[in-house]
């Protein structure tokens, strides 16, 4: 148990407020209060310094409910902006983000299997341009990356795509764009995302984003907190075996891991292999072109090898789905990343598979979906990171 | 996120301070607010407080490091009792506990298939005869039980091996013995007592305690606190499924469960099933002989049949492990319950399988213990739920 400062306290009512501002268009003061359950006056006094701060404004009146008419507030959306970054196996984006997780620019760069100081490179590169944008004030950066990281340090302990190490990102961006950076893994900054903009927006409590694209990962929030475990590695679902015996052997070394069934690596490299021994498929011939591209395509169309392919990832994913909703007994679980793109036959896979390996009423309880941010979760999630560090926001 | 009221922080803070108490024999004001990292003067006021109540007491000098000799505190353990309750399968257990968690008084019933109206009964003659013990004065009841618990209304939501459904078990029991009733799932009810007075003592932050004996589940306290997920059964790992390919048929309907390969239940089985075709074995040659106790036996004996049967449910434990520690990203693993009777040589077949299935790295940061109450987890841990109701201790 840790001690709650007051400190602690006023930043934790502050959030509370400017998240419920960020929720609603326009609230009165005293539908904040009932929405937060935080006292008149302490709405009150963190509405006055917000307003001083210029991040929120009076928007006219509202309707009464008996009493005098209510003074509406709303967010200034534009009165501060962020940088959020995503650092994809084959696309680093980054972009600037308003305060009501609208992206006011954008600038990608292909990765080309670069790593080591070019990657970092690259980096450099997308946050040099958006800084030369005319937008301001830019107050913080996020970074969402593959791989462990250390958050509270803003270290990237292990990318393995990436081939970074112990790397001080947050360290080496804040020297060279005088801001507060922070760094968090890609899959937790989806979460983040959705909780703050997308799926989860509506929903105060507990929720598990699952990243499916070249890798797999989760995140987990936990009464709105992002959790992280003892050592910043939570929702590391990618590496769960759920091949036992005979499995494929993973990057990470071992075998069956979910990463070597169910992602858009194991989907591309299972219907290469398939397409090899097959002649009736809209599957290009010319193996090297079965991209993820060209399986979205052919499982649009209804070539069965894709449709083969693509559901036996899913119901690969659902039985890990499964041993995560029976260990946090979680009900909302949103699914992000490009295998997204496989749509409802996808996650209808996965919710069968779900349900035959989850206990009874388990399965029935939860609701899989799938995600709002049409890819920018990881961009929008790592610019929300803002939330967690509020005076970044404050004295501009 | 929730508000947290001045009520809740005083109580969180006296929680802190009682619990910091608990863990020494004696400690000053001083100490308590550098382990705390409370401030002096809220740590006086609440040892006033609970000096007043009788719960604590001054015990003499402390050594001084300079300056004044600090006055020492020590708790009056038996100045409150409590009582706990183990529904295990075959047996029911009841006993009267100290604040130290010291057992004064037990009652057990064997259990004989019993369940419904019969097994409340056993539940009442238990605590009737507790009751009727001298030792006073008992402050409340915690009930540690198989299967899906509501923990804040106290309803025992669905426990399979009793056939309760939807009872309302802590209302009845403060209808018949006027004092407060809490009710926990019981391997959750493990945890806390590992928490409060066993292998996680020391530990501030979080905890997965993995209760293997007739069934499979886990408990997982998260920054100190149990986490019960949406609908209150987080870690029923029982129920994950390890065998995904041609697994046996679980009481909970699927196959390839978790229990039913690793559980008390599934070595007996297995073991049956195997002794059957051997005749070079130490278990007994009639079938119904062969009983937990005989295997225990047998395999601290050297039995190859028993080793081989043991040690595969080891690794399939292990493997389960690996996906808890996958999406935990938790360092400290617990192990509680009749199967670690078989102790080291289980053990270590549980810590190679997670290593073999666990990203590189994790396994090595994970530490796997056995516990260190000796059955009694559950006891102490149902009566430990008096610490998330402090009030409980007040104004006897």
């Amino acid at each position: 148990m840790k001690k709650a400062t007051q400190q602690q306290i006023k930043e934790h009512n502050r959030n509370l407020v400017l998240k419920t501002l960020l929720e609603h268009d326009t609230i009165s003061r005293a539908d904040i209060a009932r929405s937060t359950r935080l006292t008149r006056t302490t709405v009150s006094d963190i509405v006055n310094d917000l307003i001083e701060e210029g991040l929120i404004e009076e928007r006219g009146i509202g309707s009464s409910s008996g009493g005098k008419s209510p003074i509406l507030l709303g967010v200034m959306e534009d009165s501060r902006y962020l940088i959020g970054l995503d650092l994809a196996q084959n696309q680093f984006s980054g972009a600037i983000v308003n305060l009501g997780g609208e992206i006011r620019e954008t600038v990608n760069l292909p990765v080309n299997d670069v790593d080591g100081q070019t990657a970092l490179g690259l980096v450099y590169e997308i946050l040099d341009r958006l800084m030369d944008s005319e937008i301001r004030p830019l107050v913080g950066i996020g970074v969402g990356t593959p791989g462990l990281v250390n958050t509270s340090s803003g270290v990237v302990v292990n990318a393995v795509n990436l081939d970074w190490k112990d790397l001080p990102l947050a360290s080496l961006l804040e020297a060279r764009y005088r801001i507060p950076v922070r760094v968090l893994n890609d899959s937790q900054a989806a979460a983040m995302g959705e909780y703050t903009y997308g799926a989860g927006r509506d929903q105060d409590t507990n929720l598990i984003v699952v990243n499916a694209r070249h890798g797999i990962g989760a995140g987990v929030l936990i009464d709105g907190r992002l959790f992280q475990g003892d050592g910043g590695g939570a929702g590391e679902i990618g590496h769960v075996v759920v091949v036992p015996e005979g499995g494929i052997q993973c990057r990470c070394g071992n075998y069956g891991c979910l990463e070597t069934v169910a992602s858009a690596q194991a989907i591309v490299n299972r219907a290469r292999s398939l397409a090899a021994d097959t002649t009736e498929t809209l599957l290009p011939k010319d193996q090297r072109a079965i991209s993820l591209d060209a399986i979205v395509d052919a499982f649009s169309a209804g070539d069965p090898l894709a449709t083969q392919v693509v559901l036996a990832a899913g119901r690969y994913m659902g039985l890990a789905l499964s041993s995560l909703v029976g260990i946090l007994n979680i009900h909302n679980i949103v699914l992000t990343g490009e295998l997204t793109r496989f749509g409802v036959p996808w996650l209808e896979a996965i919710q069968a598979s779900m349900s035959r390996s989850t206990l009874f009423g388990l399965a029935e309880a939860t609701r899989v979906s799938i995600g709002e941010l049409h890819g920018n979760a990881i961009l929008l999630g790592a610019s929300a990171l803002i939330w967690t560090n509020y005076s970044m926001l404050f004295n501009q």
